[in-house]
Formats: structure tokens, sequence, C-alpha cells
């Protein structure tokens, strides 16, 4: 068994600041992940578990025990960024962006979506209702932040995510992929009127919606109807109606 | 105009405990709200305002001047237990709750689900679907809780919430209305075979799902289709779909 008891050890700065810093992610293609249920998902799905941290007793599961620490529990809290961290903290490696043309259905573009919660939870229904993929483009929460990873419960592991631009978007439009912006203008068409099947659907953020840049690349704007009085569904709720259309005929 | 400049102000300790303590806010009937987006929908929907704090000049609208209080920014950071606290904090009457039986819709109960985030979406959700009415059953997050509040985006003052227990659900039951769980299990039938329209639709915590004693009361269990990998949805997400399939008719 191997023990760490020191909060400087290499591997424990490491994984912290895999926790707090996207930067460092990004630079070192890992992801900080909490929690067993993430860990079994990890497991299950085949994702590359780097190294894990935990207290008490071992985690069952088929991993070498080359990759499991055991620490203190404070020592795990202070590594975690979360506000009530698990009893396992571990590092998976960020997966390479797969084209997934394998894959049929949806593709969910997401733009500057900035809560991680809502992305996570964006990722989890994409998941559930079989989305090839979904797009971040334009500041979004980061898919590796641990907060966004949390409300993914597991679904990071199995449903295709990537990082977009324009150029990217515009790429994929040359490829024959129909585009429609969740959006309210000139124009705008009741959801229920179009076959999104393998369409792209582009959602923004709730406070100010998709660019004119993203805008202008779409092939017509969609609008999910609400009563007259109300304004607005959280940016989570309009993407999970949109990928409920989508699917619908193939679930 | 009104200053404050004392944290030890009987209001500020008033407002500050309408913040953080459920038990508080039902012994006076009050609750408290955070930033001037809510503060607009609050007088447009003729909330009932007892108070308001704010920092800077005062806020447009046509309350009256002697409930309106100007304090310090810090004091104002004091009294808001949220962690990103606004320009303004205000305190409203807790509304009655209505029979609302002038309204037609879809009935949400909602069982143990603890999180304020999803309670809030999930109002949101319900006023943008014209919901008759959202039913809070056994251990829900409070709908006067401030995130819960924050999270609905203003719907609560538009939508009837009401807090509700078994003998409630019963007597409803009474009044003849169809109750369905949303839970898998012995003869669950997807979502799309059924007429929801003026029906409720019980929906339970991610963990848990709904109690036997509220299954027990269902005339039937409804799901919705995921692909096969994947378990699960958000609970807010879930109770959206829920609302949009009933809604979609008159919508």
């Amino acid at each position: 068994m191997n023990e760490i008891t020191s909060r400087k050890n290499p591997l424990v700065s490491h994984m912290k600041k895999l926790g707090a810093d996207s930067a460092y992610r990004r630079e070192r293609g890992e992801f900080l992940c909490d929690g067993e249920k993430l860990y079994h998902e990890a497991l299950s799905f085949g994702a590359e578990i780097t190294a894990v941290l935990y207290s008490g007793s071992a985690p069952a599961g088929s991993l070498s025990g080359a990759l499991l620490y055991r620490v203190d529990k404070s020592l795990l809290d202070a590594v975690s960024p979360l506000k009530t961290p698990q009893n396992i903290v571990f590092s998976c490696r960020i997966p390479k962006p797969a084209a997934r043309n394998d894959r049929q259905g949806l593709t969910v573009i997401l733009e500057g979506l900035q809560d991680p919660g809502n992305v996570g939870t964006i990722i989890r229904t994409a998941a559930a209702f079989g989305v090839r993929q979904v797009l971040l483009a334009g500041g979004c929460a980061d898919p590796y932040n641990p907060k966004t990873i949390r409300a993914t419960m597991g679904a990071i592991f199995r449903q295709p995510v990537a990082e977009t631009d324009l150029g990217g978007i515009k790429a994929l439009k040359e490829q024959g992929l129909r585009l429609y912006g969740a959006a309210l203008g000139p124009g705008s068409r009741d959801i229920r009127e179009f076959s999104l099947g393998d369409a792209a659907v582009a959602i923004g953020s709730e406070g100010r919606g998709l660019s004119e840049e993203l805008l202008a690349l779409c092939d017509g704007r969609i609008i999910i109807p609400m009563t007259p009085d109300s304004e607005s569904l959280n940016a989570a709720v309009a993407a999970a109606i949109v990928m409920w259309e989508a699917a619908k005929e193939r679930l």
C-alpha cells in the first residue's frame, strides 16, 4: 500500500493544481475527479486514470495498485476543490477529441455558457439522449472543471465533448451540417417545425444569447414556445428540450 | 432618504435572519430576495415588498420611499446569504397558498428534492410552460431559500407554489386528480403514451427516487426514454421534459 502523508508531496500538489487551474489541466492533459460514483464510471467506461488518492479503505475496482495512494481525509479535503469532498479524488487523462463520425444524432453547440453546473448538466443530458457531440465555443465553462465534472455525473466519460470556435463551426457547415440557432428573432420558428435528427443546434448564454457572428452562420432560428408572460428558460433546460425533441424519434 | 449605518440595526438583523433561517422565514411570513432583476420582477408581479436595502443610487420603481434604506455595500454584503451579492436586497411577504382552481394545466409534485438550484429551476420552468401549481412534499429545499429564489429568476412571484404532504396529495386525488409517478418499475410506460394535460406528475430525488408511500398513491408510472447505457437525468431536466410534454398541446 502506498501512503502519502505530506501536503508538499509533488503528486498532491499536482492533483490540487489540476482541480484549481484550467491552464494547468490543458498543459498536463489531465483533469481531476471527485467521488466514488465518478470513479466507478471512469473504470466502467475505460477512462485512463493516472492517479488515485483515497482515505479509509482502498476503493473497489480493477485498477493497478501502483496508482493508488492512501492519504488522510484532511489531505484529501485540501486537494479537492469542492465544498463537500468525498473519500476519493483521482486524475484522468483528457481524451483526444474524436471525430465521432461513427455516431448519428444531434450536435449541440454551446456558446458563452459560463456556469459549470449548466455545462455539466447538458453533457449528462446529451449522454442520456444519444447526442452525437457537444461542442463548446466562445467562453464556456471548462468541461474539465471539477464542478462541471461533478454535474455530468460520469457522463464526461462516455459523451463526446470538444472545444471549438467559429472556424470549427464553419468547417462543420462546409461538410454539410445544418445549423440552427436557439434564438428569438426575425423568422424564428417553433422547434417542432424542424427535423433536428442529425442537425446542429447552437445555444447561447441566458444573459447575452448567441453572438451575431454565430447567428450569421445559422440556417435558421428556432424557439421553444412558452406562455406569454414568461421570458426565458435556464440554459440547461432549454438544451434538454432541444435534445429531447431531436432524439425522441429514435428513443 | 433613510440611511442605516449600523450592522446591529434591528431591520438589518431581521433581514439577515430571513436569508439564513428557514424557520424564521415561516415565523415571520417573509423571505429575502437579492438583486435588481428580482426587484423588478417583484414590482411588476405585485409582490408585497416589506423592506429594501440598497447601496449606490436608489432603485428605480414605484415603491414608497418609506420602505427604502440606503446602506454601505459592506453592510449589504453582510446581509446577503449569497456568495456574489448585488446592490440591493429586499424582503417580501410569503404569499398565501392559493387554491388556483382558476388555472388549468399540469400539477408538479416534488418529493425530497434538496438542491435549491434544482427546485428554483423547476419553478422557473413551470412558469414558462404554464404549470398549474408546483407542490413540494417531503424534504424539498425551501422554496423561499435565497438560492432557490435566485434560481427561479423571478418566477417565484408568478408561479403558484405550495408545500404539501401525503395527506394533501390524497385529498387532491379524492378531488379527481390523476397522479403519475416518474419512476422506473413494474408497468412503467413511456411518457408519450399519456395525456398529462391536467394530471399530476410526482418527481423524486435523483438519489432515492419517490417514496413507496407516494408511489402507492399513483395511478401509474411514467418514464422518459433514454439511450441504453445512460442511467439518469438531472431532476430539473426530468421535470422540464415532463412539463414540456404536458404543455405542448397548448403552446
